[in-house]
């Protein structure tokens, strides 16, 4: 109804007004994926000077988990074969940040030899829920891969390092559908007794729904699994991520993956498959009050320069609404 | 970590696997307000003939109750200024879909006139919540407002129509910020109080949390409004319109406004103001196992017509997914 020219502009608002909701935990830990996860699937190739920054503008902004990179085949991840470059220069960051971690994917033996050499101190394997995904993403059966992840895992934790597991296609497959909890829930805790510190449980294809998700996690609490060692990652595909997120903050969880500026996927192609954005969970989080160590304005910023440096505007809705989309 | 080449296809999954959630409703009546909402803040006019196919490609889908257009001054929307023409090629839809109602928003006694000429069933008045949005909105105080509203409504009612208020800026204000739930309340309270059948509570700028949605429909109950007589009106403007229609329905909210296709707000605008999208509605709706009556590929279906109408990709995730962004 609003006339033209009386258009309300929502940035003399500041930021939301925090009412709370006791059923949900008043901090929350985000581990930022954007680096890696985000831009992964960027075809033109981001230098690695602009990644560093990226980083350190993520950190700068009170994030305290943030994924650098991944010790990947670079015929796989072209986008991530500077790897070994980036990661020394990230090397002052902790120090400016007390508690930043910058943990490291490392897809086998070979990529965690090379997060030794390299000293990082926190890596994280990606397992499959299904059969389907493990062989056409991992070229082998679900099993075999579980197998593969048992001397990383051992290796890792015995040189002192921190693990963390992913585990894909969490509630949809897009060629075996549905994905039963049970199924899930058996190789989630095969992962942990690995010695995987954390699971982060993917929802890939973005098409969970919150009673999706909270029976999941019940599953998880009825296997003994403590809420404490599970993160949810979802994607926004048909703009779930949200809701499932906040589905899974009133199960207890306390740990959510996110992307920066929703990197991880072009929400004009077919298989938008972007990240959940950093800034709208923020938004939501604040909004409810639960502490987060994030300065949302500073977050916009690194997204907003990130946007700049990809061309392209940001497909977050806070970062449209604070920066202007910018690119 | 996907592969290239190895991209999931979420098309193969069909729809989202309903698992429903013991706490929320079984059924919610989706209030489509993309003709009027969505469209009104089109630029270039759309032809009289594609508003009217578009309403019939909803009622198609399966929704029972599309806000048509709007009996305002012409000059204030000049979109809706074919509602004369546009409500007698609509007359033959409720026939061919039985329990199908088309409102019409009526500003004041005047487009009250023009909707009694024209026969039609239910109208809409758009109130404010706040005083400085009454005054750049209406023109008016926010007092003034309601009293002007009163005669409206009573005729209306008289005359056997049902009238539905909408109540803006219920939880944010552009200039006055964050909106006490007490004078949402009392505003409320009287639109109810002068006959109006249901409230639509709206978030027109976009910037509420799950919290303070339960918190202002907690006020309504403890004020004696039943929760059949409320709708919720979320914006995307922070992404949070979805989160916060899941905080609704957890406080027994059974009617939620949307806009197919999320027409209502340009996405790449500063002041992106986005209506919820009625996919992404509907699809955590069916994933939570909750009747809605909609066909959700027929409802992409007429939002992909509608996107190539605009020559504009859908900013609804679900309809990216699905139709590939179309336009």
């Amino acid at each position: 109804m609003t006339a033209p020219g009386h258009e309300p502009d929502a940035l003399d608002l500041g930021l939301p007004a925090p009412v709370p909701d006791p059923d949900l935990p008043v901090e929350v830990r985000i581990h930022e994926v954007g680096p890696r996860d985000g831009l992964q699937n960027e075809s033109s190739l981001v230098p690695v000077e602009v990644k560093a920054e990226f980083i350190a503008r993520l950190a700068a902004a009170g994030l305290r988990t943030v994924e650098a990179t991944s010790f990947v085949h670079p015929k796989w991840v072209p986008q991530l074969a500077d790897a070994e470059d980036l990661v020394p220069r990230l090397a002052g960051l902790p120090a400016r940040h007390p508690g930043l971690r910058l943990p490291v994917l490392v897809p086998n033996e070979r990529g965690l030899d090379r997060a030794l050499v390299h000293g990082v101190g926190d890596i994280a394997v990606f397992a499959s829920a299904t059969e389907t995904f493990a062989r056409r993403n991992l070229n082998r059966s679900a099993d075999e891969a579980m197998a593969m992840f048992e001397p990383v895992v051992r290796r890792a934790t015995g040189a002192g390092l921190r693990v963390r597991g992913y585990l894909s296609m969490c509630f949809g497959d897009p060629w075996e559908g549905p994905v039963p909890p049970e199924q899930v829930i058996g190789f989630g805790v095969r992962l942990l007794e690995m010695g995987c510190e954390e699971l982060s449980l993917g929802d890939t294809i973005g098409v969970a729904t919150p009673g999706q998700v909270g029976a999941l996690l019940e599953g998880f609490a009825r296997a003994g699994v403590p809420a404490g060692r599970l993160a949810v990652h979802f994607h926004d595909t048909y703009g779930q991520a949200l809701s499932n997120t906040l589905a899974a903050l009133r199960a207890g969880i306390t740990t959510v993956d996110a992307s920066a500026g929703g990197l991880g996927g072009c929400p004009y192609a077919k298989s938008a498959t972007g990240n959940l954005a950093t800034e709208d969970l923020v938004w939501m989080l604040h909004g409810l009050g639960i502490r987060t160590g994030v300065d949302l304005r500073a977050l916009v910023g690194a997204s907003a320069w990130m946007a700049d440096r990809l061309g392209r505007p940001s497909p977050s809705r806070t970062v449209q609404a604070l920066a202007g989309g910018r690119a």
